[in-house]
């Protein structure tokens, strides 16, 4: 028999992910709604309260108080914002709110003629006993409202006094005793990420491939790029694996065994004579060149992405110091990488049920600290599916307590399920399908699941166009109209988005036969790119990057609000700012052939736009200006000039004393 | 750093009732379909395993294990059967399974001419390693099948060896141990009730009018009814509060004050200085003749369900030997019920925040028991949602352990989510919205979601087409045909459903201006029915109860699928038992004034009828048959007639040979 007198009951908490079990994510200036159910039996009032911790250790003191509004059908919500990057819980507690079910059920009853002393005198019997556990000078404001109702011979005057809010106020506060607490269950957490982890334009390019000639770029020759990428307004640089190159089984060009002398490998084939995971390969430089490469990033306002790919290829010095990390065949031989029949033979993985796990993820964390400390704040973790769940959550628990700024991005191409479970482990942010969602409607539903779904409260994702893996059906047939169609769609659906270049401002669209690789990858040789090649999309990318810079609506993802039209080619949809106070109107044609219209229904009462008055749409990117009126107007969308319009709305034109001029 | 070697994760088990905090419910021989969401990093082969512990004490090596089947998208099933009154827990674990990884992967090598020798000496070596964990017969056996692969020089013959069923048997029995089992959480629990909970019907009346005259029947001129109540096919008799009747503010005719000399008041108003909660109302009887009555139903097959109503008449004998149970005024007098402005002078409510609680609620066990030791095994529970939710889940928890047969129905008329906690909390009837659901889309939406949502799992609907508090308006208006309506609806729709007789059967269709109440209501005054008034609706009565015993398929509420139709005043629906063997296709139409008629279109491949043979279809209520052939026929109802058909649904009429007999 557990306390009998509880009474109030709370189900149902939202945000809660698989029960509490993985904290939801936000950025500082974000906010929180939570909602409950809560409810007691019978009809007395009850009020439930949302608390708010931040930061640690838990100091029970420290817990905020909100009152949650009744939304209907016995849900309760109310909101808090984010203010750091402490780590935030929250809970809810109800209780039964005796005095305001006495001042209800007085006024129900005066209303019907029914009331009495009796039911006054039962007000002020329960504020005295209220009064019993106040503060001396509390106590004799509450006596002096006891006086006041005793006082009022007529009945009609006590709900003027009840309704003072100082009463209610001083109620409430002392009440506590009284109100049978329903306390919360243990709080649900916020793992608060860098506003970095929602809005972020990333360029991904291969150091070795930024100089002329058969050597190949440096470090050195790759920071001569960084104004030029910096320029089209990107604000993370990611670079490929810079470690040493394994030897065995290297792969030539087109993945091609066995490799010709020269061939430089896959920067994916971590480790060599040349040292590990903590090493620089020394074709491109050293440390200190490294080093400098963030610095001069940095001094462009831009991080550094580093890849963390926790595999090795067969020459790299773990195995030697470490053979029980890895798994041996019968006959001696290393088990590469291989997912029958398709083979990675100069990739072995770690195994990870070695029963020295320990030490290997110790280590995989010293690799990890050792970049951080070289001024690594952003990871892109490569295929993080093939590595244990736990792992990475306490991985990335670790580097969080290391630096709170570290950002994880999780480079898996995977089962939804499993893709969704390694952002709830930690991962900040996360690849998607949106490579491969190529109609209007798929690419709708697919938005609509991410940011209308459980996953909007922890999955961020980051749209690719393009990678050095993927070179999309669409990209190889469409020509220049499908690479802006696909970069419109990253750069506007999602607040963090990227590309892999110079292919992908290069228009570069030839692929191995029948399948999604580029040819001639970068992944297995140099390429010796003109980065100025005429035609490329490097002013449109520029733009596109300054409009998001410009516009709040475009820094976050779950501000998004499709609008139906009749034309399946075309994806209109709004996103606004959190204030309301930048209000776009994106419309994006799936078509790289044919030009396209639609009609736009835009829901006017939603946006406070009056509807007997223009209002003005201004192209941000093709930096036209349309002036419209009502609720029903048409778009075209020329693939041959521009097959995207991001129109910033100016909900009204001018003020009223001006609008002659537009009629 | 827990253990780090565990790489199978386990989500989303269904069904889980808010986590797990409160069991799902089941009567023996249902079956329970588990679900999970089970995966790990990697291509690795996994297995999922569902857990199944009946009954307590909790000896953990009572677990039986079910191998379950993927469903897609990572999603795993099994079902488990309820076998007896047994607690039932359920819990899902996950596996590794390297045996079949290695196998699946020697096979795809195989098929693209890649495998070796050394593929086969893997997985003899990780054969061997098994070995050692198992007793030496099993080893024996397990060394028999390596030497068997060693031997195979020919590798096209190793995948005959591997699927060898005994091998894989003792593969999966001693691999535990290189298995990296995930651990399954804190399991869920079934909460199983007898089948009776299950499938019901019920027949409520009043005992005081049972014979004619001024003084009222007692408890033994009522088991004169029950033969007659019997023969009309139900299994419960449901009697209103039979104890002493307060008499301070008792209620006259139609709920008026003060009653005159000789009004019997309310029986919901107990207590007077003859007794309260265990006393039987002298002018019914004794406990003898109660104990009687309850006999006598059991010998005609029926139980008797007592009311279980906590509070108290002004003069109940608690009032005086525990005056903390109640609150009191500061004049001094007792809170009677309220709502303001609904007064309840009859009617004092205990005061559930009393310190005193503890003692309270034992004497409410003391109450429930002391009619668990007559005989009472049903309780139907008035107005339970103004009670504590902790006290029911308390007080059934208590009641199930003096006697696991009891049974719980919740009479909560309220709000959506306090009727789903009733039932969450230990009720295993409740009452519903089913009384005023009027359109077959409203009938059906409801419908949906008692039988498709989460509430499938623990509440159990009872319907009611009226009870002593309710007599719908469309009962009022609709005169025979709507009586039909709705009787069949409740009894079809749902395996528990009540009357309140007679005034159902005799069609009693008068109420209170304005009001869904009954004119003269037999709360408050004794009622001299004719209980053989002509034109009473006892043969149909007696026909829909039989039916509903001879049908298996009207013995479940969860096996409805409804079936759309063009005429949106009738509702369609198809029954089928758990076996298959008894199908019933059920028409209801809700217009009580005019024919009705509307094409049936029947998914003949999901019922496995043949589209090319007729199939024969007796309406079981009518007595009509019909011979359909095809997807698509016209059914009609004539509310003159039956407003309802009940069809048993003949997959084939005859062997096939015969099958000219119908062309």
């Amino acid at each position: 028999m557990s306390e009998g007198t509880i009474r109030v009951v709370i189900e149902n908490i939202t945000p809660s992910i698989d029960d509490g079990r993985f904290p939801i994510r936000r950025a500082p200036g974000e906010t929180v709604s939570v909602e409950a159910d809560v409810f007691a039996d019978g009809h007395d009032e009850i009020r439930a309260t949302l608390l708010v911790h931040r930061g640690q250790p838990d100091t029970p003191l420290q817990w905020e108080e909100y009152p949650m509004t009744p939304v209907g059908n016995d849900r309760w919500r109310a909101c808090f914002a984010i203010t750091d990057m402490r780590r935030h819980k929250y809970a809810v507690r109800g209780t039964v709110d005796r005095f305001a079910t006495l001042s209800k059920d007085f006024l129900k009853k005066l209303a019907a003629g029914e009331a009495t002393r009796v039911d006054r005198d039962q007000i002020c019997a329960f504020i005295e006993k209220v009064c019993e556990t106040a503060p001396a000078h509390h106590r004799q404001s509450l006596k002096t409202y006891i006086e006041k109702l005793y006082r009022s011979r007529d009945l009609e005057t006590i709900p003027s006094i009840l309704e003072q809010k100082p009463l209610q106020d001083l109620m409430a506060k002392y009440m506590g005793k009284h109100s049978f607490v329903t306390e919360p269950s243990p709080p649900l957490e916020v793992d608060v990420m860098r506003f970095k982890a929602r809005f972020s334009s990333w360029y991904e390019f291969f150091p070795r491939s930024t100089c002329s000639g058969k050597r190949g770029g440096t470090l050195q020759a790759a920071c001569e790029r960084l104004p030029e990428i910096a320029g089209m307004g990107f604000d993370v640089v990611y670079l490929p694996p810079v470690h040493p190159i394994g030897v065995t089984d290297r792969k030539g060009p087109n993945n091609t065994l066995p490799a010709r002398t020269g061939d430089p490998g896959c920067p994916w084939a971590i480790g060599s004579s040349e040292g590990g995971h903590k090493a620089i390969h020394p074709e491109l430089g050293t440390l200190e060149d490294f080093r400098n490469f963030v610095k001069k990033a940095k001094d462009l306002d831009m991080e550094v992405a580093m890849d963390l790919a926790f595999q090795c290829s067969r020459d790299h010095p773990y195995i030697d110091s470490h053979p029980e990390w890895f798994s041996w065949r019968p006959d001696g031989s290393i088990q590469y990488a291989e997912n029958p029949p398709k083979k990675y033979q100069d990739v072995v993985p770690f195994n990870f049920e070695t029963s020295d796990w320990k030490e290997l993820w110790n280590e995989l964390k010293e690799v990890t600290f050792f970049w951080m400390d070289q001024g690594i704040q952003i990871f892109r973790v490569d295929n993080p599916h093939t590595k244990p769940f736990r792992f990475w959550n306490w991985l990335i628990g670790e580097a969080k307590k290391h630096d709170e700024n570290v950002i994880f991005l999780a480079e898996a191409f995977t089962r939804p399920k499993v893709m969704r479970r390694l952002a709830r482990e930690g991962f900040a942010q996360s690849y998607t399908y949106f490579t491969w969602r190529n109609s209007a409607r798929q690419m709708r539903d697919y938005l609509v699941e991410l940011t209308e779904t459980e996953l909007a409260e922890y999955f961020q994702p980051n749209f690719w166009p393009n990678t050095p893996d993927i070179l999309p059906e669409f990209l190889q047939i469409g020509g220049r109209p499908a690479f802006v169609i696909r970069l419109v769609l990253a750069a506007t659906l999602s607040s963090c988005y990227g590309i892999y270049g110079p292919p992908f401002e290069l228009l570069v669209s030839d692929a191995l036969a029948g399948r999604e690789e580029y040819l001639n990858s970068e992944k297995y040789e140099i390429r010796d790119w003109n980065w100025d090649e005429p035609g490329n999309l490097k002013d449109l990318v520029s733009r596109l990057n300054a409009i998001r810079r410009e516009n709040k609506a475009l820094q976050t993802t779950r501000n998004l609000k499709f609008l139906d039209t009749e034309n399946e080619n075309i994806l209109l949809f709004l996103k606004e700012s959190n204030k309301g106070d930048n209000l776009l109107l994106i419309g994006i044609s799936f078509d790289p052939f044919m030009p396209q219209s639609c009609h736009v229904n835009l829901p006017l009462d939603m946006l406070g736009i009056d509807r007997n008055q223009p209002y003005l749409l201004h192209d941000l990117l093709g930096d036209e200006k349309f002036v419209w009126q009502g609720e029903t107007n048409i778009l075209g969308f020329d693939p041959a000039v521009l097959p995207a319009r991001i129109f910033r709305v100016h909900r009204r034109m001018r003020r009223e004393e001006d609008f002659d001029y537009f009629m």
